[in-house]
């Protein structure tokens, strides 16, 4: 940890134990400078942390203020998954999601797609077109079945931020994040093998899971500090494991991201029992948190994390350019890449370098994050106050997407089918589950909706969820 | 069969009984018209037919004379694989092969690359400038996982040529003709399952057999009739095999084109013995007949047989567009297929439906129909001039690739090191094999070389072959 966020996390303890209440001052910069023996600079940096974190606020000429914290709604409670291996079910459910058409009029509020439309994307697409009008013979050969060189170097550069020292020749580029892990378990795994997943997890894995012949191991997680070791631990114990595929930071569907010092637990547990863990990144880089946190793979001594990550959430998911970091399983990974679908398509891969490269995605994704971060805070404030009493939702850490747990009696599966009436779109909980739970639990989308439209969308679901109570109880 | 074909066949009986000698006139269009009761146009475009497949030339104003038959160099033999199943090797040697880099100056005969420099792509890589610029939007969210359905619509349309009719929804894109192999062989089998297929075959359809943990059951096949239904049917006596997979249209390696009749006979093989047909059509397009052989799919009718492309051979592999007619399993397949690698590119979709629907495709296919052909004649002449006597080759009948069995004596993979260092690349015989048979084949490409590039590539090669000789004798 750095100093400033060793100070920040201080400061932050002092404030959640009362020590400084609300609306309080607290110490001037040179104060803590002086204090802790610190720079000034350090200080500053400890407070826009805080800042950036809502806690404090800075009063022009006045200095350092804790924040009013809201009320807010209470998180959805501690899943419960089945304590033993099961199929994957919930496909029919899923395809009827992925082939939810966008109807114009409708609020989408149950894919997982980011904001497209930033001005910061515009020197991505500007070189996508000058490269598919100047360069197409770049673009129509076979390339480099690893990926293209270009943007491994700067895949390469990126892992840095979340603690990965690679090589380029470390990684292999694939089609979206859907290849990578789907790949990434079968170089893992043989069939019949039990893959441990957090519960809620990401539908596309658990169905990966289910195709490649596997079973699932459900833990429960919570919504703030996401999966129990402890239970994972107990499953460990019981049941002959072959790996975890889990996405610890900003997970999809919860929002949460592992703490540092709990991934590499994790990773400790791991390695404990000789399993190997499918690192699912793909929000990480648009975690409010800078710089991002680190992933499990940077604690990786000795090969066992595979992980797994793509630009469709921190740029655009029709890129479809993603990749893995396989550790010690390069060679099968590389070989299962190449039978899945052989190379990637070239030019994507170069834009997305030559975006890297110059600076565009970082600034970018630095756009993306606090705009994601508003939209949470909105997203959120919208439901404590139209939603009904006994509404449970998640805080996420990232991304754009949460997670919302209704009164036991609602089936969001028929709550579902009555929003479309009123145009709009919600990912039903049980696709998260292998087994169809979470009935009463919906995951919503908050990229790229105006306020308008997102407020009205909440009110509409207040709307949907009292004429469901009303016709069914 | 049309008309005009039935009165090409007939006449081409006659040529090969010797009936109308070398050199000999043959009847006017006007004699034949009449003779047979068809139209003038009729027996033009049976000439046409003829004059195409080399076997008649026009005279202005003489009429039509039977050609000189070259003195062809000899066939390969029948092939012999192994009689059992077998697990697939020679991963390192297709991985070598694949990371192969074009080093300039190098004369790559090893890949199986169509010629992309045409003007008769233009229209699509104007199309694809165009989208990228104006339409960035298109390529950014995720698309319909099935694929774009104008794309489908125009697959649908083109399927028509191969004797299938199909409906838009009775297809899936895919990431090029691998990714659809490996997707219909996940669809068809379970682990530990065997597999049927042709000796020699595609290493990538092999490799995709060892990553889903399959057998594979190797048939032999000869250079010009292919498969030999007898070997199958007596191997599917033997051994539970669940699948054929089978490339019987200008097959990869040895361009061979089962008959119309063989691939009905082999369908209702596969029918009495309840297995289900993978059939890999990419070179289909680009045979060297017009119109193109029937697929065996056009005989289907209880949906077992799953048709696989790609436009990575009739156009450009880097566009990655493949698809799959799944027949019955369509929902596995899709199923399948979203794990897989969820939804492909959207733009190079869009292009290619524009490109066919503007009849730009079609344009391109008999362009480059022709100029392979003429590039096999090309090749096969420079072959039986400079390479040594004992020499066998194939005579393929579409696509840019060809088998070519040197003495029994020489190993081909000693070769093909010797040949890099005179710069000339070559795909050693034993990547078609599941385990590494066919020690003194190789594969070679006519698709792109200028004529005398060509020509001197064999020579060198000759030069290789014949240093080689001194060297290990
Ligand atoms: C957690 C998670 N992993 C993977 C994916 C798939 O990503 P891609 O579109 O890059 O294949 C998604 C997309 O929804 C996701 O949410
Ligand atoms: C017979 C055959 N099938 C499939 C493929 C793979 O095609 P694609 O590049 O479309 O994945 C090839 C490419 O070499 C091939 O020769």
């Amino acid at each position: 940890m750095t100093l400033y966020e060793t100070l920040a996390n201080h400061l932050k303890e002092h404030i959640q134990q009362g020590f400084f209440p609300v609306g309080s001052k607290l110490p001037s910069v040179r104060q803590l400078s002086h204090e802790h023996s610190v720079s000034l600079s350090t200080v500053q940096e400890a407070y826009r942390q805080l800042e950036l974190e809502g806690m404090v606020e800075a009063k022009p000429k006045s200095g350092y203020f804790v924040r009013k914290i809201e009320i807010r709604t209470p998180l959805p409670t501690t899943t419960r998954p089945p304590q033993r291996p099961m199929e994957v079910s919930q496909w029919e459910e899923v395809l009827n999601l992925l082939l939810c058409k966008s109807e114009s009029g409708f609020l989408q509020l149950q894919h997982a797609m980011p904001d497209m439309e930033s001005s910061s994307l515009k020197p991505l697409l500007k070189k996508l077109g000058d490269l598919s009008r100047h360069r197409p013979d770049l673009g129509l050969p076979y390339g480099d079945i690893r990926g293209s060189e270009e943007l491994r170097e700067q895949l390469a550069r990126l892992a840095v931020a979340s603690g990965c020292l690679l090589h380029p020749d470390d990684l292999v580029v694939t089609s979206g994040c859907q290849e990578a892990l789907s790949v990434c378990l079968r170089a893992v795994t043989q069939p019949g093998d039990i893959v441990a997943i957090e519960s809620p997890s990401f539908y596309g894995s658990m169905q990966a899971i289910k195709a490649a012949n596997l079973k699932t191991m459900e833990i429960p997680t919570h919504s703030e500090d996401g999966l129990s070791l402890e239970a994972l631990e107990l499953a460990l114990d019981q049941w002959p494991i072959k790996a975890i595929l889990i996405t610890p930071t900003c997970n999809n569907p919860m929002g949460y991201s592992l703490s540092e010092a709990k991934k590499e637990r994790l990773y400790k547990l791991a390695q404990s029992y000789d399993i190997s863990i499918i690192e699912d990144d793909v929000y990480g880089d648009i975690s409010y948190d800078f710089p991002r946190p680190k992933s499990i793979k940077s604690f990786d001594e000795d090969g066992r994390v595979l992980l797994c990550s793509s630009f469709s959430k921190s740029v655009a998911p029709g890129l479809r350019v993603g990749w893995i970091a396989p550790g010690r399983y390069r060679d099968k990974v590389t070989h299962i890449k190449y039978v899945s679908s052989s190379m990637c398509p070239t030019l994507p891969q170069i834009a997305m370098a030559d975006f890297i490269k110059t600076g565009g995605y970082e600034r970018h994704v630095r756009r993306m994050r606090l705009q994601y971060q508003q939209g949470r805070d909105h997203f959120l404030d919208a439901i404590q106050t139209y939603l009904p009493k006994g509404t449970r939702v998640s805080y996420p850490k990232g991304g754009f997407v949460l997670w919302v747990e209704l009164n036991d009696n609602i089936d969001v599966a028929k709550l579902a089918i009555m929003g479309r009436e009123c145009k709009i779109n919600i990912a039903p909980g049980m696709l998260f589950s292998s087994t169809g739970k979470y009935r009463n639990c919906m995951r919503l989308n908050f990229s790229d909706q105006s306020i308008a439209d997102r407020e009205n969308g909440v009110r509409k679901l207040a709307y949907v969820i009292n004429k469901y109570s009303k016709q069914y109880s």
